[in-house]
């Protein structure tokens, strides 16, 4: 069996367990949650056996030792490959055992803790969690500090510093940027509900098409939490979450879900399973789920073309005129809550993360420190302290899932998408057709530039390549100011 | 690892194959089939490989070695596991791929033939699927004749001859009976669409949920092919389709998935995967949702409940009386095709078809005879030709999926639900509660009588005990009888 039968094999593996997790999360009866999760771990199980087994090291070596570097795509998997290997081997089995019992334990303390708003009940987990994430980075290296190590198993190739230069300019712009927009805000509502379930499916299902998402390939469902997943190299499956009082908001959601799926459908289905036919890091992926919700969805040149639409579906909108409509989804305001942020002010919320998760990782501040710490810095951002933890610290579940160095590829995702959008209609023929919300040239050009490199380059070599220059904020600012200035 | 662990490892693997199945009938984009399909044979392949591998044979043989017989349910457990493995490893792997691929060039050679109404189509590949199934009779052995063999594999402990002597008794008293209550139907209309689906399923779920379904742990969706599997222990799907004309095509349905599912939810959870934890077999399975469809859900006391519940949901019943209502779910008539056959003339369908199979595997009629056979066999049963063979012999799919010996255990379900219903209602606090359609009293006899004995008894075994006679005809002929005379 060759290196890459193997690879393909262990896709193979975990594309049989993100089927297991996609139902776990749409249709699953509430009563069988227990074996559900026995076959997840069995499935998991199988996978790293495979992955960590002597057959594969060796036919990776053996690769590697054969490989002529005559294919650049051959010689990027392999490159990949060994990094994904690497990090891999270099986790004994009890660590990972360790982190998986820390991380469930951790979970449902931190369900408990936001529910009583109670941070002392999640201290001694995060703890824990924050000791074994250290242990994890001495283990993996790192070049200048323990974070360097994390936010390569989410975003590769980049680093701390460099991540937090782009964010310290971010945080100097966006900070009074912010402030004067939800100053101007003059936010409206929409026309009373109901905006009915079955007629929200159907007129997000006719804008997903039109943008680009392929039916064929992929389907929308329903779930609590939305979420994109890939269960097969023409599998994609989005979901969304319904509110009868606003249509835009499982709208934006299936067009930031539709992003992701749109990404994944754009992948080299031949190598599926291999880092050429996988996404290349979250901050990625993220971009282009933003530039379809934001960049695309929250434009007037869009509704121009669809609100007109929208109102032959829901009846009440027929005497709310467009630009009242632009004003209810560009409304902005300071929320102490991340996901309930608008495009203005979210990424006030990264920052604040990442600058906690920093602190945290070179031990800057302790544990019991955080919510403190959370508070001087909202304040810091905003202007006003929280109410309570649960709206403060204890708000999100990354930490408690051990997902420390994930937070900022949300913000670099709004970066990349406002680079990539504003590279693209540069080009005459693209512009004049986002113009009149014609969006496939838009799509060719990022199926491009972006989808079919898979992942070949890193990160930054990508956006480099796609707009002439690293991940930089101006285009994300100058698109902010225009918009909500 | 103990060999009832190992037996719970393949267990594990089978019910993920399951889920992917499940997902590829209910809700599987178009475009995805390809992949899909590699998935499960990955998982086939993997169960298998367990399932014959030196450490379970070894595993089988030494808990048999060690066993003192002192638990039944241990005992039971270890006979049929060897019964099984001994299956399985008679079987030579070329044999297997060489009859997986038959069914598959089979399954669309017969699509074709039955779309031209063309025998010669399908008649090469029946001829090799015959001749896998008779080479598959040689290695299992079998007392009397091939077809011994095969039936095994669906009611296990049963014969050709003893299936024989009970369908010719049957078709003697069943051929008069069914055309007498052919004669006397007089079929009357619903009156007219639409039945909205949305509201068969919230009253087939209502009719689901009284007589015992367990949504907690099981759900129904919808699909072109009804169907129920079980993808865990506390994991029950069923399905269904709508005909936006008649309601009753759906209930009906459910309530067939439904005899089926609540056995599996019967079964005993903790022993998932055993053979004391699995159903026994088809003919038993059959039993339990005939006698949900048929024995309850066509007789006039559970309307007499349920159908003022379904005028106060389809508004156009209001005026159409229960008596004609019981006329439209009671018309009879023959039909050529099986699948659209009523209860006073189904079976006749069934007998038919264990007879050619019968001829087949005895090689008393050639591949090329099989057409004019069954119309032979048909007008002896039905007194009139189909009008083609695709409404003929090539009618169903069962052949061409290599299922030799699968249909008499439709009509062993019938005799088993007539016989199960009778013995149960002879118990007064039962009777009484069924006639006001108070199912629970007769669900708890099904899941102590039945349900909670897996498969540690032989069929016959279970039925003797449970009704004090092994099937035989007479409680299902008395049924027709007062129900269609």
């Amino acid at each position: 069996m060759t290196l890459f039968d193997r690879v393909r094999e262990i896709a193979l593996v975990n594309s049989t367990g993100s089927i297991l997790s996609w139902d776990q999360e749409t249709y699953l009866p509430s009563g069988s949650a227990d074996y559900r999760s026995a076959q997840l771990s069995y499935l998991a199980a199988h996978a790293h056996k495979l992955a960590t087994s002597d057959d594969f090291l060796k036919a990776l070596a053996e690769a590697e030792q054969t490989d002529d570097g005559s294919d650049p795509v051959r010689a990027a998997n392999l490159r990949e490959l060994r990094r994904e290997s690497d990090r891999s081997v270099k986790l004994p089995t009890e660590l990972v055992a360790l982190e998986s019992t820390a991380q469930s334990a951790g979970h449902h303390a931190w369900i408990a803790a936001r529910k009583a708003s109670d941070f002392s009940i999640f201290a001694p987990h995060l703890e824990k969690l924050v000791s074994i994430a250290l242990e994890k980075s001495d283990l993996w290296g790192f070049a200048e500090e323990p974070y360097d190590a994390l936010l390569e198993g989410f975003e590769r190739g980049t680093s701390t510093a460099a991540i937090a230069v782009l964010f310290d300019a971010l945080r100097k712009d966006l900070a009074p940027l912010s402030a004067a927009a939800v100053a101007q805000s003059a936010p409206l509502e929409l026309p009373p509900e109901p905006y009915p379930v079955e007629i929200q499916q159907t007129f997000n299902a006719l804008v997903a098409a039109e943008i680009g998402f392929d039916f064929h390939t992929g389907r929308i469902d329903t779930t609590a939490h939305p979420f994109c997943t890939t269960l097969g190299p023409r599998d994609v499956r989005l979901t969304t979450r319904y509110m009868e009082s606003d249509f835009t908001s499982s709208l934006f959601g299936v067009m930031h879900e539709v992003g992701h799926g749109m990404y994944e459908q754009g992948l080299p289905d031949a190598d599926y399973g291999l880092p050429s036919g996988s996404a290349v890091s979250l901050g990625i992926h993220e971009s282009q789920s933003r530039l379809w919700e934001n960049q695309v969805g929250r434009s007037p040149e869009f509704w121009e073309k669809f609100y007109p639409i929208a109102q032959g579906h829901f009846h009440q909108l027929k005497d709310f005129p467009l630009e009242k409509f632009l004003r209810h989804i560009h409304r902005t305001a300071f929320s102490p809550i991340r996901v309930e942020a608008d495009e203005a002010t979210y990424d006030l919320h990264i920052v604040l993360r990442f600058r906690i998760e920093r602190m945290l990782l070179n031990r800057e501040i302790t544990i019991a420190q955080v919510p403190e710490t959370w508070n001087d810095l909202f304040r810091e951002s905003f202007g006003f302290v929280p109410p309570d933890d649960a709206r403060g610290c204890l708000q999100d579940i990354h930490w408690s899932m051990g997902g420390i160095g994930y937070f900022p590829t949300y913000t670099l995702g709004n970066i990349n998408a406002a680079q990539l959008f504003q590279a693209a209609t540069t080009i005459p023929k693209i512009s004049a057709a986002t113009a009149k919300a014609d969006y496939a040239p838009l799509l060719a050009w990022l199926r491009e530039n972006i989808h079919r490199h898979g992942g070949t380059l890193d990160p930054t070599a990508l956006m480099k390549q796609a707009t002439g220059k690293p991940p930089s904020t101006e285009d994300y600012l100058q698109h902010l100011r225009s918009r909500y200035l």
